[in-house]
This record gives structure tokens, sequence and C-alpha cells, in this order.
């Protein structure tokens, strides 16, 4: 920090391609934190006061004097390495804030509580603040796939398996891959969402007992009624027991986390691979300077899917942080949950740049029809040797005609001849009749899409119907 | 292998003490999986045949020619490594046992489909098998720590965070923090059971079109109803379009196994820290030779704890895996996909190992309630420092309150000399009047338990309402 | 099991395509892990002997009665499961194998000793052997990897970055990569051999007492001169101070894998994406069935590159199981050394699956020049924009060229015009005379290879250097 | 940020309590990152015009031009979301600033460079900076572990393994442990130091070919001559060939962050345990306000052991990213580069902030050595049973015996009775004759050390040596 408070060293993206430059720098940083625990301070206070174990008139200072923008940040990272956490620091500054206004409500700021539940219910509000900005961003990502999952539903390509042509596909039914994945991740995330991320109160130790002894002091209501209204001050869930010591929200997060960047690495790879120069389907938006060398003028890199990418290979590892800060000894311990804020925190940025970044990409992708038609005939017929297979089965057997169907797609390969040609010769050669047209007829890979078209229809229902759902 | 084809080399869970010697060897073991994958081909015949794709006839035959049992491991093994996967071998061995009773049956072994539709499917079916007796355990503990925390609902002992005595709670208390984790394992659980996993069908790149083909070829329906025929069959969930390249089943069970795990390595860890000499507040069950030591006959290891925590420590890592294994290219990944099978194999068994060693562990807990007293009773006091601040904190300020506490709990500490003796003299040094008698009282910590009792049945009413809905 | 025996359940590589079929499943399988164990207890035994702690003739006895093949490995699995780890079993049977020879010699079974010991150092054994066995196949893939660095230093193909073409480059430079991570490979793994894995030695709580109390009982030497001839005897490096609780050479053993799995990894990843039909520049081995589908005869998926890439997934979090493993509590630990032994196990396994497998990859490749010429040419010469950035420089200046540069071969990628006449042309335009024979000769891909060639030799050098030293 | 260029939002600490408030902050934020990105732009620049390359003024205004602090870091951050890292914008600042000093300056700024060279050869500087500082506090730390084990190495105390006392042990066989471990990670990171972290140069594609353009276009030395210089001017090792795509310097840096990490793990996770309440054999330094609670005044947190617990929690997960960036396609990657540099970032932070806090937490441990021996005579003397069973195998036989003591101990645990006299008794009830006063002196923990005091002597000897090898 400089004199003037301004922070001399930070973090601000520039190692972060996953989520620079997009807002949720400002929705996620150590301010946002500060404000999110200063909100729930105020809450707490406004709850307190609502059950009648603080005057009204306390938790209104309170709320006056609760300024986050005032909060001096250099002492409270200060704070962090003399208590192992930024609230002890931050409830000493908020209290000399209240008590510049009135010294009776600076005794109840923080009344009762601890250090946990303030930074819980802080991480649970941005939790949520950032799962629904997640939740927009993916929303948006699946109408672009359901469009172009519509709109290319009857353009084939070459389906690939293990890096090789397989059988033709349509571009429709690979939209409707990625469709299927943005839903599935919408659902996971708004599952959490609707399953209502709790408030954290459990005072000390989980028994709410200084809460307790303030409210029975003051004749007031419980201290479980106590979490009802704090809950409901922050628009959280109610906690039915306190959870310092039973991490599954945060658990919840971090699978809801890994499915959509799960669904939209998918995303990243397929497109990485189509924009290949060689392959050349899709083309990711231009825009100036967009996916710009510091050394080639030519090149145009998809800088989207690489953004996403390197957010998708980050988030499990961070996720499984938050997953083994479940395995926890007493009922606070001692490192599992402070190893939950940055890994939580840089997960749910990374999430929510990777979703923004979908959105770009699908929004602004440009397909090739041309390209994947050429690249289907690559193989001269070979994509479709499954198919001949079960043509020629009846009449050669299968495994003579799946044998024959090698030889003979190997031979086009090498020699350039017709797979039709090469085929009537070879049957002919072993007593069978074949016939040529037919054959030719059935090596159109276009013809061989099989339910594709039914596929992507119950895909884009499916889209419908929870689009209606919100 | 020996020449009568039994194995001469395999892994029997000698290195796995998270699951080794439990039934979920048998559930999960090369065998089990080529069990299920026939399982599957037989389905998929059956299902063609209800379609009119395939004769009844020959359906009737591969039900009969499959026997797994007959399967020749070493072979399937050994085709691992020339094609990557063992579904190729596996439908060389079936079609020989099918040509061998009807070789027109043979030709409709494994009709239009592709390695990844047995497979995936098999693995789904496993899965399920697998979390339904992992529910089941999980069921079983959540009964137990049901009763504990009933049982001990009233009994206090030292609450602790980052290591170090806070505020006194009840092991009740302590029990119904494992119970609410248990409910959420179960939870998480059920909800990918009822979401219903689905079977795997897409053909060769997900468009199912040499299942269409040969049902054209037959007249018969389409191959989206033999999607749906063939998942009835299976009794797995139809999938609304293939997954090849959708993996959300798998990371839904990931996640799924992550809870579980997390859940009961939780109380596997609370319950290492109890046991220790110097704690001595539970005891596991004893039992000839549990927990014995190669070296020292005095010794009785918590082995059921250890072996929850061994399994704990490993499942997020593999749970990583499948995350990951999201992030593939194309219709069907290179790699990928192949990286599922072992992970997701071992994760299950951890996981149903850990549950069943949890069962085994709550059921036997030895609970002492004294040295739960006597311990708590160390600090002379301290421990209910916290509720001391808040009832001095009218009369001395909450500030002066608090450091008094410090001061006098350092005192009595180091001097053994009592708390409340102290207070009263340091107050009244500083000019207040304190009720020495009124404080003995406050100090007494099992009158300091908040809301423990109250969240105690809290807990057990989510319990009860859980146990009636199956 | 069987009654005789034989295990009716196990895992011998059905779902490990990264290994199955190759000869480290022998290697590491559980009877090899109980080879190892009883190897150590006879190392012990003549260790003891050595030292005048034990008669020779028991000694001789316990080395006789020792037959690994005789062990009942079912036993074992059960007393994993009471006793948390699989040797207080072992040595129950031991000894009474001895005793039938000798009841006096049973006395001196597992003397002083304590199951930590016998593990750790059955695990010390099993990994020098594999990463021996991997030293050999990293040097077989260096070898390779050298020819292919030499025979194709002066092949030019496409030089891609974030999947696009970048500037060329010569396949013997790729190759050179590769070498370049197989030497640096071989390294990391030759220096933890090299450092010496120690034989582990501490007794119950790493004082090595009861080692002591029987020497001091039979006038013997000390425990820490045992411990010397016990490391000599297995072959294994002394250990300074006991390391129960002390898991760097565990650590050690991680970092060389993952090193091991990412250089391999990085070869498979380049092999997949060069194998693709539009790239088609290299092509793995044939040979019958190898890479078949179960549906589509064509095909022939690169089997080795899949195989290495489903491996090179899984160690890293292997690793981190083994690295999460060093922390741990106390003299030994309860779980964390538990959850060592099975990810070591299957992360050795991966790693030489996937070291034989790079051998075959790379001995058996097939290159296409022309193929690689041919993709080069794709971008009409845009491929040296970087180069005739610099050409044009000094005339126009370096942002105006590289404006230039951007548009013409833009323009020429749409319109398929020839880059040098737009270079001139719009130079011209902007009243700068080109040289368009000049420009012509510096667009041939082939002449801008900066000093790839002299960076294969300098690889090729150190490759050298290091086949020499063994 | 704000008008002025101040930041607006940042990452400061505030969630890390691994590193918070140490000056590994400022050693590696973001705007060190800009300066060591700057400074390796220079150094290019200076090496060159050493080979001939650029004049030898255009260096010089390079290097006068080259201020970090007027670099706009937001702009630079919007840089990193258009074209996926932060270098192209940076050379766009600098050839501004160059520029305005000297127009023909600004043509030799990032001459024939890549984004990548630049931003791998930062990333280098400061690994090497770092570990430079983590070195000096792992010897810090070791020669604190050092003093504990020589004034400590006649303290017994409890040997715990499984949580439950073994055998006696010495705190100064503890301390060896931990300094043990201390000494393993400063011979891995020096390791890497001493190996030489390389520069980075390889141009668009590993070609050095723009490099070389420039070097032709001025009769100048060769590229390869260029990497020398240039690492040269970074005091950075010449790398033998670029490894845009060889990422073993980065997982060679893991590593040692991993070992690291785990060693200080260790030494935290034990102190968690011996700071326990029970327990209370040692305790962390106080100082006004260190560890204190929010809530409770009595509480005194062990927060050194908590903020390396934390750190060391999430330094594997980090590193697994970076071994999985090993695994990359092509010359250069599209996600695998980018997802290195933040978890890099992190985990060198949270690994020095570790190795602070570790000499803190040592040099300021207090011991306790009544409490050892008081928890010691807890067992009553059950805790050197394995020494009697030693001692009483001659006359009873070894499975009698340890019988016997399995008996008496659990006897003695119940009843209280002491250990001789009950063994005493059963002995004469088999018929045998023990002496009651020798059994008393075996029963004497102090007396069972077995090696302990050797073994502390033999790790301070290594630690001497390794002193003096800096």
């Amino acid at each position: 920090m400089t004199n003037d408070g301004v922070l001399e060293y930070a973090d601000t993206g520039l190692l972060s391609p996953g989520w620079a430059d997009t807002d949720v720098g400002e929705l996620l940083d150590d301010r946002a934190w500060v404000r999110a625990m200063v909100e729930v301070e105020v809450a707490l206070a406004r709850a307190q006061a609502r059950c009648g174990m603080i005057p009204a008139e306390s938790a209104r200072v309170i709320a006056t004097a609760a300024d986050a923008g005032r909060i001096d940040l250099r002492a409270l990272v200060a704070g962090v390495r003399t208590t192992a956490n930024p609230v002890v620091a931050l409830v000493a500054q908020l209290t000399a804030a209240v008590a510049a206004l009135d010294t009776g409500a600076a005794d109840h700021v923080h009344c009762g509580s601890t250090s946990q539940d303030i930074l819980d219910s802080a991480m649970m509000l941005l939790c949520a603040r950032t799962l629904r900005r997640v939740l927009d961003d993916l929303r948006r990502a699946a109408g672009a796939a359901a469009g172009l999952a519509d709109r290319y539903r009857g353009t084939p390509m070459a389906g690939r398996t293990l890096t090789q042509h397989a059988v033709p596909i349509t571009f429709g039914l690979k939209a409707t891959t990625w469709l299927q994945l943005l839903l599935d991740a919408i659902d996971r995330v708004r599952r959490v969402l609707d399953g209502g991320l709790p408030a954290a109160l459990g005072g000390a130790a989980g028994t709410l007992a200084a809460y307790q002894e303030y409210a029975n002091g003051a004749g007031a209501d419980g201290s479980i009624e106590l979490a009802a209204a704090f809950a409901a001050e922050l628009g959280l869930a109610e906690p039915l027991v306190p959870w310092h010591g039973a991490r599954t929200p945060i658990a919840d997060v971090a699978a809801a986390l890994c499915v959509a960047t799960g669904a939209l690495g998918k995303i990243a790879a397929d497109v990485q691979v189509l924009t290949r120069n060689e392959i050349g389907e899709v083309a990711e938006a231009t825009a100036a300077g967009r996916g710009a060398s510091s050394a080639m003028p030519q090149k145009r890199n998809p800088v989207y899917a690489t953004m996403i990418a390197t957010a998708a290979r980050q988030v499990p590892p961070y996720a499984l942080v938050l997953y083994q800060s479940m395995i926890v000894e007493d009922e606070r311990s001692a490192g599992g949950w402070h190893a939950e804020w940055q890994p939580l925190r840089e997960a749910l940025r990374l999430t929510a740049g990777a979703a923004r970044n979908a959105v770009e990409l699908l929004a602004g992708l440009t397909v090739f029809p041309e390209r994947m038609r050429a690249n289907l005939a690559l193989t001269a017929g070979a994509v479709v040797s499954e198919r001949l297979t079960v043509a020629l089965a009846p009449a050669l057997g299968r495994r003579a005609a799946k044998e024959l169907l090698a030889q003979a797609t190997r031979q086009s390969g090498t020699t350039g001849r017709d797979l039709a040609d090469l085929l009537t010769e070879s049957a002919r050669a072993a007593g069978h009749q074949l016939d040529r047209d037919h054959l030719r007829e059935l090596i159109r890979p276009e013809t061989y899409l099989g339910a594709a078209e039914a596929l992507v229809e119950r895909a884009l229902r499916r889209y419908r119907a929870a689009s209606t759902v919100r």
C-alpha cells in the first residue's frame, strides 16, 4: 500500500486469461469480499434488532457506519497473518467506526458472533451472485448452441472418434452435444441456487451459545429464530444446523463449477480441433486485434477457445481442494477452512469467465459447410464402411463383409480407385453380384445420418422446455 | 495366467485397506465388468428383437450363449492392448459362442453397436448397483449417528476450534454434525439414482446410424425407440441424446462420491482426534485382532477411522480425473474416455468400503462421558470465557470485559487459582462489584450449551423425515 | 476365492489400457508385493544374523521357509481389514511356516520389526525395479526419437501454435522436442535411482528400540549397523534416519513419474494431432487387429497414442495423493501412509506401460513428408509472413510492414491470388518498389527454418552424451 | 481502475492466509511480473546489440524507455482478453515509449521475438528469485529444527502411531524428522536452482527463425549465440533447445514446491497435534493479538501451523495443473501454457509464505518436557510393552509373552494396578519367575529410547555438512 491506502501490489487478472477483463473481476475481488462481509455484519445487527437482542437504534447506527469503502484493506491483510483470517481486524475497524457515531452501539457490533459466521455467510452471498451470473451466461450460450443445432441440422460433416473419421454426423448434432452439456450445466447450477445456499450462523463452536446468551440477557427470541432472521436479511437459506464443520454447501458449489467448466471445456476442445488450418470447419469471430500474435501478422488464434480451455484445466484441481476441505477435524478446522477461500474464488471467476467467453465464442462462430463436405469426402467413402458392412452382410455374412470392406477401403485409399468399383469387383471374384449403383448411393455420406435429425429435435425440445422455466 | 485360464497376477485388495475384504470387491472386479458387459449385449439383442430389428430367436440364442463365466478374461486383457478397449475382443468371443449354437444368430450379436455403447452402459449398471449399496450403508450409518445424537444430546464436552478448546458443546451436537453430513450424502447419492443413470446408445459417432440401418433393413422401429427399449431392458434411464462426448452422468457420480467420502472422512477425522490417548473420549469397538500391531501388544489402533481416512484422501483425486474426462475432443475421445474406467471403479469401491466401515465404526463406538467432562474441566473455566465476556460487558464494557477475561484465564491457567475468585478480585480493583456465586454458576460449562439441544432435535427431525422417504 | 485359494475376483488390467497386457502387470500385482515383502523379511533375518542378533541358522531356516508362493493371499486381504495393513497377517503365516521347520527360528521372524518397515522396504524394491524398467524403455524411446530427429532434420512442416500454422519447422525439430523431453525424463528417473531409494528401518516409532533390544540381548552390533546391513541385503540405500514420517522418497518417485508421463503424454498429444485424417503427417505402425473398431472396418485408431494419453491423464492425480501423503501427523500416520500404496502402484504401472507403448509408437511411426509439404503450402505463403515482415520492415517500417502482410495474407487466403504479386502491388500503391523474385524466394517455407538444423544437432549431441553414461 | 490508472479491483492476500502480509506479495504480484517482462525485453535488446543484430544505441534507448512503473497495467489486462496473453499489449506500450525517444529504436523492440519467449523468461526469473528466498527460509527453519533436535535429544515423550501411544521417543528425534524433511526440501530446491532455470528463446515456433533473419540482415552472429547472450544477461541458464513445448523446467519447480510444502505441512500437522489442550507438549510463540479469536478471549490459536497447513493443502493441486501442462499439443499450446501462470504464482507464494511462517513457528516454539513426561506416563507402562515382550520372550516364548503383555496392560489400564506386579503374578501363575525390580527398570520409558540419540546425531551431522555448502 502507498500512504494514501492505494495498493502497491495486487493481482488484477494479468495472469488469468480465463477471466481477465470481464466484470467478474469486480464481482469477487478483495473489495467485494470486504463489502460482503460488511453486509453480513449489518444483516446480523438488523436480525438481532428484529429479534429483540439489541436495540433497533444500534442496528441503524451500525448500518450507517458500515461503509466498506472506508475499510483499510491493508490492515485487514495484516490481520490475516496475525489471526489467520480477516474478520478479527474487520470487526475492530467496524467497531471503531460505529463507536465514532455511538459508543453504545459499538457494543452491538458482531454480537455473539465468530469469524466463520461472517466469512462463510459472505462467501455464500458471493457464490450466489456469481452463480446467477454464470447461469445467465450459460443460458445465453445454450441459446447460441441451440441456434447452431437448429440451423445446421442438415449439414453433414465427418464424425470423428479417437481422432479418426468414423461415420458422418451433422454439425447440428455436434452443436446438440454442446447444447446438451450446457443444459446439464444450467441444471446443476440452478439446482445449487434453488437448493438455497445457506447463511452461516453457529457461533464459536456451533451451539449458538453467545447469541443465545445475548438473547437471554435481552429477554429476546432464541438463537435459532435469529438464524432464520439473519438468513432472511441476506436472502440466503436458513441453515438447518450450523455447518462450520459440515461443508456440503461448498462441495455442492464445487460440483456445479466442475460440470459447468467441463461442459464449456468440451466445446472449446471441439472448436480447437475444427479451427485447425487443415480442418477449417469453423472459425471464431474476428475483431480488430483479437487473436493477434506478437510476431506473425497472418495469425488469428482461437482466443475464446484458448481462454475457456485454460479455465477448464484449472477448475477441477481447485474443486479438489474444496472437496478435501470437507475432511476436517473438530468443530472448526485449522487449515482446511482457510484453504477454501482462494481456490473457491478463483474457481468461481474462471467459471464465470469461461461462461462469458463461451457466449462470445458460440454467438460469433462462423461455420463452413463446404469445408465440412470436403473433409467428409477425404476418405473416399470409407467413412460409411460401417453402413456398407450392414448392407453386404446379408449376402456375404457379416465377418466376410467386414473383411471385404477393410480391404477395399484400404485399396481405395492407396490407389484412389472408386470404392464401389473395387467392392463389386472383389465381390464378383468371391462369387457375389453387387449392384454398383445402389452401392454408389449408399456411399454418399449425407444419406447415412441415422437419427441425427431426430436427436437434434429432441435436444431442442429440452432446450425450449428449460427456457420457459426460469 | 496359468494354463487353465486362472489368473497368475491380479489386484485383490491387498493394497486397498479402504475396501479390502468387503463384498465391494466382488461387485466391481474384472469379472463383474465382464458380466455387466455381457448383460448389456444380451439386453441389446432383446431390445432389438422387441423392436423387430433382429429375430426373437436370435435374441434368445444370444441370451443362452452369453455366459460371462466362460469368457476368457486373459484374451480380453490382451485385446485391450490391441484396440484400447475390452469390447472388441469380448464381441469376438460372444459371437463365437453364439455361432456354436446358431450361425445365423451370430450375425445378430452387437448389431450396429460400438464399444462405447456397451462399456458405458455396463459402467452405468455398476454405478447404479454400487450407489444403491452405498446408499444402504449411508442410511445405516445415519441411523447410528442419529442414535448417538439422541443418546448424548445432554453430554457436555469441549468444542474445539483450530485445535483448541473454544466453548462447550455436547457430544450429541457433534454426532449431529455427522448426521447432517450423512443426510447430505444420502441426498446427493439418491439424487443421482433418482435422476436416472442413463443407458448409453449412440453407435459409432452418436447418430445411431447403424442401428437405424438394421431397423430399415428389417422394416422395424427406429433407432430412438431402440434406445428406449434398451434402457428399459437394463433398468436404466433412457438417454435424451447419446452422451459419448457429453459426460455429465460420470461427473454426477463423481460429485456424489466426493460428498459421500467427504462426509465419512470428516467423521473419521473427528474419531481420530477423540481416540487419542490423551483425549480418550471415544473408542472404536474391540474385537479379536482388530487394530492389532505387529509389534506392540498393548495397541488398539482405530482401524475403521484409518480405513475411512485413507479412502477419503483418494476419492477426490480420482474424481478429478473423471471431471477432467468431460473435456474431450470429437465425437468420442482418444484417451479421456479410457481414463475414466479405473479411477471410477476405484472411487466407487473406496466409497462403498468407507460407507461400510462407517457403519461398523458408528454402530460400535464407545463413548466416555466422564473423559469428556474431565477434558472440559482442563481449562478451569476458560472454556466459557466467551460467556463471561457477555455477562460482564454490561458492567465493564465489552472491550474491558474481554481484556479482563483474557488476563484472568491466563492467570488461572498458570497459577491454578479459581477463575471466579480472580475475576471478582480484578473487577473489584477496577471498581466493579461482581457476584462470585453467580460467576461460579456461569462458569459451569454444562450450563453454557446454547441451542445445542434444539439443534440436535432439528437434525433428528430431518433424519426421521428422510427415513420415511425411500 | 475358491476353495483351493484361487482368487475369484481381481483386477487384471481389463480397465487399464494404459498398461494392460504388458509385463508390468506381473511386476506389481498382489503376488509381486507379497514376494517383495517376504524378500524383505528374509533380508531382515539375514541382516540380523550377520549382526549377531539372531542365530545364523534361524536366518537360514527363515529363508528356506519363506515361500511367497505358499502364502494364502486371501488371508492377507482379510487381515488388511482387521489391522489396516497386510503385514500382520503375513508375519503370522511366515511364522507358522518357519515354526513347522524349527520352533526356535520362529521366534526370530520379524524380530523387533514393525509393519511399516516391511511394507515400505518392499515398496522401495518394487519402485526401484519398475523405475529401472521404465528407464530402459525411455532410453529405447529416446533412441527412436533421436532416429526421427536425425532422419527428418531437413523435412519441413508447419509449426503450429494455438492450433494455427505459425512458421515452418522441420519434423526433425519436432522429434527433437520429444527427444529433449525423453532425455529430461531419463535424467529425472535416473536421479531417483542414483540417489538411492532407501530401505526402511525404524521399528515401532522410529527409534529402532526393539531391534536394539534384541541386539543388546545378544551382545550384538547396534541397530544402526543393522539398518546398514539390511539395506545392503536388499540392494537399497541405507536410510540416514528412519523415514516413517518423512516421505521424501515417495515424493521423489512421484515427481519422476509425473515428468516421465508428462514427456510421453506430450508425444502422444502431438501424434494424435498429426494422425488426424485431414493432417495425415504420421501414422502408427499397422498390425493385424491393432486399432480395430468394433463397428467400422476402415478404421485404424492410433491406439498407442491413446493408451499413452490415458496414462498421462491419470498419473498426476495419483502423484498428488502421494505428495499429500507427506502431510501426516505423528510418528506414523493413520490413513496417509495407507493412501500411498494403490496410487503408487497404479502410477508406476501406468508410467511403465506408457514408456513401453512409446517405444512401440516411436519405433513404428510412419512419416509422410509429402503431406507435411502439402499442409505447409495450405496457407499459400502466409506461414512465412513473420519473415516477410522482417524483410519489408527496413523499407516500410515495421508497423506498416506488419499491416501490409496482415492484409495481403488475408486477401491471398480469400482470393487464392499469389502472395508475392499482392505484396508488390500493394507496396507499389504505397510508393514502394519490391523485388517480386526475391519475395518468391523468401516465401518458400523450406528456406525459413532458422536454426532448426543446429538445434537438432545440439539435442542429438546431448543424446549421444547421455547414451554413453549408463 | 480509476481514471488515474489506480486499480479498482485486485487480490491483495485477503483470502490467502498462507502468504498474506509477507514480502512475497510484492515479489510476485502483477507489477512484479510486468517488471520482469520489461527486464526481459531489455535483456533481449542488449543481447541482440551484443550479437550485432541491432545497434547498441537502440538497446540503450530501449533500456532507458523501459520503465515498468509507467506501464498501464489496466491496458495489459484488457490485452489479455484480446490475445490471451499480456505480452502483445506490453510490446505495444514499450514500443510507443521507445518511439517517443527514438523512432528508429522502436523498430528494435521485441525484435524477432514471440510472447512466450518473454513471458517464460520472466517466469523463470521470478521462480529463481522466489526459490532463493524459499531456500533462505528453509535454511533458517532447518537451523531452528536442528537447535530443537540438539537441545531436546534427551527429552522423552510418547511416540504416536495411528494416533495411539506406541513406544517412547525423544522430542529431539521428532525434531530430527522435521530437520530431515527440511534438509530434503533444501536439497530439492537447491537442485532446481543449481540445475539452472533456463531462459526461454525460441521465436514463433521454436526455430529461432526471425531472430536468425534479423541476424542475417545485420551480418551478425547466429540465433543460438543470441540465446546464450540473452540467458547471460538474465542470469539464467542457456536453454539447450527451445522449450515452448517441453515444460520440464516448470515441472521441476512444481516438484520442489510440493516437497517443500510437504515437509512444512508435516511439521505443522505435528504441531497441531502437540498443541491440543489435552496434550500441551508445545506451544507457538505468543505475541499481542497473535492467534486471537473474534469471540473467545482465552483462545490462543496456533496460527503459524494453521497458515502452513492451509498452504500445504493447496500446493499439490496447483502443482498438478503444472504437471498436466506438460501434456500439450503442437509447438505452443492453446490453453495448457496459459493454465500455468496463476497456479505457478500461487504455489510459489504459498511455499514462500509457508517457509517464512515455519521459521517463525520453529524459532518461537515453546516446549514443555514435563507435559511430555506426564503424557508418557498415561498408559502406565503399556508404552513399553514391545520391550517387555522382547524381554520376556526368552523365558515364555514370543507368542506367549505377547499375549501376557496384551492382557496385563489391558488389566493395568482398567484397574490402575502396577504393571510389574501384574506381570510377575501372571507369570508366576504360568510357572515362570520374573524379577520384579528388573521389570520396573524396564518399564521406565526413558530407558527404552533405542538409537534415538544416535539418530539425532546423524541428522545433525548431515545438517552441519549441508550448512557449509551454500
